[in-house]
């Protein structure tokens, strides 16, 4: 726990201004409770700059009294990156103004405390698309996804956050600002810093605002498609590029246990083609024009089904349909067996190793703990999927906790074979540190530090996550 | 000039085998000549690897011996960053091996030495597409062109060269080696060093080998526009996204007179549709289905044609037709004028800013030298044009050469004003270091120093390029 001594906190209170901090007990406890639960912390003041200038001169202060910072967002991030322990709380909340918006330059610059919503409405408004998207969008901030390096459910067209950033504005450890807004497309003038800043969760310096990629909108048609076995839907993935390009902007995959789950637990929800078959795919495919969005689709459907890659097929008639079936998707992970007493992981393996790597995991777990059920659901279309072994509905006794750590190593150790990730989308933080530091090359966790010490040699910037440096 | 002393040379010599090195001074002054002469430079010693252990060893033996090195691909970059002063050259042109590629994940893993239609042609062999293509692809190599960070043709549509980087192999300065080749889409396990080792000029470490994305194959159609202003080219590129969405993959703008010099200094070059208006487009929209594409193309074309955005169109009837089109667009940079007595320049701006950019960037050349006539080419959808003063045709004395600097001053400071960029896709090298430094934010330039410092202490790694760290 930082020791804040009264100079420090007075000072602190007279940068951020009456509105801009807290020490009221239950606002500290809420800003350190992470939205699902996962890791509670603890932190002694809570600051909420309302400008750049503010963060600037809070972070000098603390580089002077080296006091350390946890930067905050929407704490909604899995793997305890955003949560303080024991670290003064920089909540950016309070910094949500969209700067600028250039239509004919496609960009957007925006402060790191807005919602991603805010991003998204701010160019729906402006006719154009931000494509980033996923299941926090309305709470996670635009600072958070940049720090985490968000995915969602269009990366396979678009990227990861960090693919549709152009430029940051970054307080560095010192307190001194980068301002590194740019709506240029290309700009080689130096080592790439903004790629340096996302993804580091915080530890490197703290962003304020960024300048993001705007699209051309699109018109989607929208598919629900039964597969019978993991092998057809990577091989459905590739015909249907065959058919549409990248214009096949969304490839996920469902389960059809993840399917009962949710109609279970979830009001409104419904199977739409029940089947027997064990895997649904929800694809989209995305262009300027919708006829031609529909077209190709269903031309790809038909001829799936035609080489019997596809038992069933059937294409959204309506927007409110295609949300339907997104709705399906996006609450698996709100289900309350997923999120009860699951098992999850976050891995990523190449797409063409997926129904390989399936079976031998399910096999693998299953001889440790025979009734646990395997959820798989996620982004087959960029090799990750959300990785679940849950507990069978109406098993007395619970046997899984027991074996949680066996079945997360054996998840890990199966997605390494296959030459993939423990963590595809979530990140590091403090959850995954150390194991990611015994299975990452050593001479990449050597430069990782580093860069640590080079950029924050005052160890202020949310230590302990995703390098620790006391080793 | 590095001293090299005999043990060095013994012992690099067997590290490399008979194969694996040079000492001939005709090898020696061809290393240190460049592919447009821009900047001849010496080295006392010409290593090529064969392999990543060759080449870790080399560098281990380097750092041992306080040894600087120029790492080298095809030499054809333009901002003196692959050119040897002094250093001894470890040219990759050996590595050339393709180690793997995966069609269902569409990846390709190549070694660095390997040309740029390598990979393209590897690409395409296995109905698959990697986008990167530019004007030196024959002799460019992959480790190059991903240590400058290419750009090229196709960014609108699928980025530059960092944004096709699934992993790396690196030779760190330290002789060890980095294996973060992988061909996952999703890896969010720490720093994107990937990201840092692209574009750093071999500063911070020697790439051996990198894992690239592959696309699905797309079908083109390609078009010829006339227009009579350059708001008129902004404005048909939003309008042909508005039809297009991001199937349009190039865009790039070709003054009437750069078509004139072609024309003239090219053989078998012929202008598709002469007009006195100033300016063409080529514009390449790409699909699936080619059926798809054309129509698309025809439509926007049309469209714009009504709006009175274009003066005149053709569409392609052709891959042979549109191979025309784009020689044209790839001969101005070698047509004589535009690099005899040319000033030449790489810049960015918005895209938004382009027209007025233009406009006030030619006037104020012309309160300097009121005879030189400006070439404004290039990526116009990416904000990136390459603009060149040139002295005109039948000028008996010259007197553009004597304004070069500041026309260059003008040009960049005019690039900055409208919150451009001085080197959109051609990199820094020791040309801009020194401007960069000055034009950059002083903390931008402080962080890239303490990564260097940070990641290569003893300075061994193509020193002087990228930032000095000297001052």
């Amino acid at each position: 726990m930082n020791n804040l001594t009264n100079e420090f906190l007075a000072k602190a209170k007279s940068i951020l201004g009456d509105s801009g901090w807290s020490e009221d007990p239950d606002k500290l406890h809420a800003a350190a409770s992470p939205w699902r639960a996962t890791s509670q912390g603890e932190t002694p003041f809570l600051a909420m700059p309302g400008s750049t200038d503010q963060a600037s001169a809070l972070v000098r202060l603390c580089a002077d009294h080296r006091v350390a910072l946890t930067p905050q967002g929407g704490n909604t991030g899995l793997v305890d990156g955003g949560t303080p322990h024991g670290e003064i709380t920089v909540s950016m909340r309070r910094m949500t103004r969209i700067r600028a918006l250039d239509k004919t330059n496609n960009s957007l610059t925006i402060e790191a405390g807005a919602p991603l919503v805010d991003a998204q409405n701010a160019a729906d408004d402006a006719n154009r698309l931000f494509p980033l998207s996923l299941g926090s969008e309305g709470i996670a901030t635009i600072g958070g996804l940049i720090s985490t390096n968000a995915g969602g459910v269009a990366v396979l067209r678009y990227g990861m956050m960090r693919d549709l950033l152009l430029g940051l504005e970054v307080v560095l450890p010192s307190g001194e600002v980068w301002n590194g807004l740019s709506g240029l497309r290309k700009n080689n003038t130096g080592y790439d810093l903004k790629h340096l800043f996302a993804g580091a969760e915080g530890t490197l310096g703290l962003i304020t605002a960024a300048t993001l990629k705007l699209f051309p909108k699109v018109a989607k048609a929208t598919g629900w498609v039964i597969c019978k076995s993991a092998e057809d839907v990577v091989d459905l993935l590739a015909l249907v590029r065959d058919h549409a390009g990248d214009t096949v902007t969304s490839f996920e995959i469902i389960p059809a246990n993840a399917i009962e789950m949710v109609t279970a637990d979830i009001p409104d929800t419904r199977d739409p083609a029940p089947s027997a078959l064990p895997w649904r795919v929800l694809v989209e495919v995305s262009m300027a024009r919708e006829d031609q969005a529909r077209e190709t689709l269903m031309s790809a459907l038909a001829d799936a089904m035609e080489k019997d890659l596809a038992d069933n097929a059937i294409i959204a008639e309506s927007g409110q349909q295609a949300d339907s079936f997104w709705h399906i998707r996006e609450t698996i992970p709100l289900s309350k067996r997923a999120y009860g007493t699951a098992i999850n992981h976050d891995v990523a393996v190449p797409v063409s190793a997926i129904p390989e790597f399936l079976k031998t995991t399910e096999a693998a777990i299953h001889k440790v703990d025979n009734h646990a059920e395997i959820v798989a659901f996620g982004h087959v279309g960029d090799g990750n999927l959300h990785y679940s072994a849950c507990e069978p509905l109406g098993v007395s006794e619970s046997t899984l906790a027991r074996h949680a750590d066996e079945i997360t190593q054996i998840v890990h150790t199966q997605a390494m074979k296959y030459g993939g990730s423990i963590s595809a989308e979530h990140g590091v933080g403090r959850l995954k540190r150390d194991e990611l530091a015994s299975i990452r090359p050593q001479a990449a966790t050597d430069t990782m530090r580093a860069i640590k010490q080079a950029l924050d040699p005052l160890g202020i910037m949310n230590p302990g996550r995703v390098v620790s440096m006391s080793d």
